[in-house]
């Protein structure tokens, strides 16, 4: 018998290091995980979701059409809802076809829409360019496919432009730009970093890969991830790179209800090109013919009954308010030589350590925070396996999404202790 | 700019020409289709999912689980009941270990489960042994990976276990064993013959399996999709595969909850043995770290409550009776000519017509049937693309699952008319 009897891809796809830190949160009670990307549970809407379904559930009609398959591309009700909110937060009339709902696919979070197009659009030896650091899910995708990924340095309002002109200039030098895809933007309050792309960088950063097209021999697309946009508790709403000149053919966008309404009904969606479009909507025949209708139900009435802006208000007020006892705490516990930003929306604080300090699993911090009962993500785990740099592995992920108000106090106060002894070493 | 810029899968999957069907039928009101594998309307469970929703929704506690993240194999306490359940069903000890929750996956629908089996498994280039005809969503995830399916003949009672035989001596001397990696019975009320496999069959079948492994090199599967098997309304239930020897290691058993349930709140499951089950979570991790858990939530309430059984008498006796009508029907309108059995459960009759009279969508039969505002699906479509036998042409798909009774009799009595017309040609 051969031990390798798995596809390529099976062989490939690697256990997220996440489902490790997860795992080892549900074995100790008394642990503090700021490590999962959860929604707080608080702020789920199950009043709301009680009241749409038995709204829907009530008439012959509207239930049986929820209990019954749906399109492959999504309900049209929930598309068209969908597209009219995006077009009110970018301030485009809904006439504008960057928008249209003919453009758009529902999907089971937009991590499956993060999935299908890599296999629309990717081969096993293609290149990505990702933010650095990135979202790690999307990374796993990519290394399961046997894509590269380049990471393009960030600055505090997103992707360093310079270097992402670099990376395209050495690309092209080295006849590798023919191999390159796509520019990967988590552009609102980002994972992990929680920062927010300015608008003049995405339209930058469109043009860049534009200028570039002619020596790839095909589209460059800069894909939008928006999961994060409506988490918003401070600051303007940034417009989208939907917005801009030629987006229709070369911006892939997708958000999520997920983060925003609830993580257990999970839906997302995406605005996609030609051919692109089509690609997608046959790999999602294949993969389910349609997310789940029942859900797609429920969020189309969440959206027409006004509950969801109802329910948007609130939420932002509670992690507003979350973020506001992460960042107080910090202040407090955190030795001033440790770095960090606080978001304006999201669910994470980014922190990084001085003089080199190691965070990964097998670091003394990582240790010392385990024995003190707290849990973050290493920052190491967020980098692209990107030859052309050194793996920075001195930061920590801290998120004030899932932990209660108590726990996100309590978490950070034991992590600061941690980190005012200075354990060093991997 | 390259003119195929998608990627080698994303060039490959085509689209499926049920949507065509679909799509036209949306278009025209009065046209009848028998053609979809919805699931019957009248007999969804509205009232049912009403009052567990509310039960779920109305504490805190279980509401917030319900509309937070679960994890990527499934909800523990769906897992515990489907175990139980197929336990029950198979007249097995619950303690048996091939029915172990630990070793089972809860997916969107069981459509996911077989196309991440298939990524986690094959390579493109790899073979794999369908029924002929099969299920022609799986024969296109196959396509779309490029792997290539033998077609494997059947008789009324499953596969035929000479050629079986013969195809699998046929591979060994040609070196193509290595390539195989499973066989794929659709196993109760075969989609599109409504045949189901009896129980001799699938213990002949694996053994035959297993005694080409050494020349293969690695396990041979046997892949039992039983996506259809709770809609039995006559004879006795047959056992799984999963009872056999070695199961274990070598049975793939999927099953769903959509069809006996609610294809609007999708849901299937998967039992699998190692590797392939830790590299499908893995998959899965990749593609949605789990199935939206409100709908598993809503599924382990309905097996714990016991609505789910009752709920299948229910529909069994429905699909019996719209069984009936359809048999009556063809009885009445069909020629003598026209050959077909009558299935046993499920959700298809499968006609033959005489003197190789073709039934394809480019066939005078299947155009003078659009004519005559009918739909069926054409045999053919449910065919791989295996060189070695001609695909044949001349059957067709009658579904009685989605169509009301009027649109059973009406369809088929416009049906029969252009058979007795005998429309010949391509």
């Amino acid at each position: 018998m051969k031990a390798h009897h798995l596809s390529a891809l099976g062989r490939r796809t690697e256990d997220p290091p996440i489902s490790w830190l997860l795992a080892m949160a549900l074995g100790r009670p008394q642990l503090v995980s700021l490590a999962a990307g959860f929604t707080d549970n608080k702020s789920l809407p199950r009043e709301k979701v009680r009241r749409l379904m038995r709204e829907i559930l009530s008439s012959p009609q509207t239930g049986q059409t929820a209990l019954q398959y749906g399109t492959t591309a999504g309900d049209p009700a929930l598309r068209q809802l969908t597209s009219q909110h995006l077009c009110r937060q970018d301030e485009q009339p809904a006439s504008r076809p960057a928008y249209s709902p003919e453009r758009m696919i529902i999907t089971n979070g937009s991590q499956q829409l993060l999935y299908m197009l890599t296999e629309a659009l990717c081969d096993a030896g293609d290149l990505v360019l990702v933010e650095d650091p990135s979202y790690f899910v999307y990374l796993s995708i990519l290394q399961s496919h046997g894509i590269q990924a380049r990471g393009i340095r960030m600055e505090a309002d997103g992707v360093d432009l310079d270097h992402l002109e670099g990376v395209l200039r050495d690309l092209q030098r080295r006849g590798e730009l023919r191999r390159l895809k796509l520019l990967y933007l988590v552009s609102y309050y980002q994972n992990p970093t929680g920062r927010t792309t300015r608008y003049a960088k995405k339209a930058a950063a469109l043009q860049l890969l534009r200028r570039f097209e002619r020596a790839a021999g095909h589209p460059l697309y800069l894909l939008e991830d928006a999961a994060y946009r409506e988490l918003r508790f401070g600051g303007e709403d940034i417009k989208s790179a939907l917005t801009l000149n030629g987006a229709r053919d070369r911006v892939i966008y997708t958000g999520t209800y997920s983060k925003p309404f609830s993580s257990g009904a999970r839906l997302g969606f995406g605005l996609l090109p030609e051919p692109l479009l089509s690609a997608v909507l046959r790999i999602k025949g294949n993969h389910d013919f349609g997310s789940a209708n029942l859900l797609q139900q429920l969020l189309a009435r969440t959206l027409s009954s006004g509950l969801y802006l109802k329910h948007l208000d609130g939420l932002r007020q509670r992690y507003a308010y979350k973020a506001r006892l992460m960042r107080e705490a910090i202040e407090r516990h955190f030795p001033a030589e440790v770095q960090w930003q606080e978001p304006a929306g999201g669910l994470y604080f980014w922190a990084q350590l001085p003089g080199r300090r190691a965070t990964g699993m097998n670091s003394a911090v990582f240790r010392a925070a385990l024995k003190n009962n707290v849990l973050y993500v290493p920052g190491e785990l967020c980098y692209a396996d990107d030859p052309s740099r050194r793996k920075p592995n001195h930061e920590m992920r801290l998120s004030f999404g899932g932990a209660t108000e108590d726990s996100v106090r309590q978490g950070i106060a034991r992590l600061g202790a941690v980190l005012r002894n200075r354990p060093r070493g991997r």
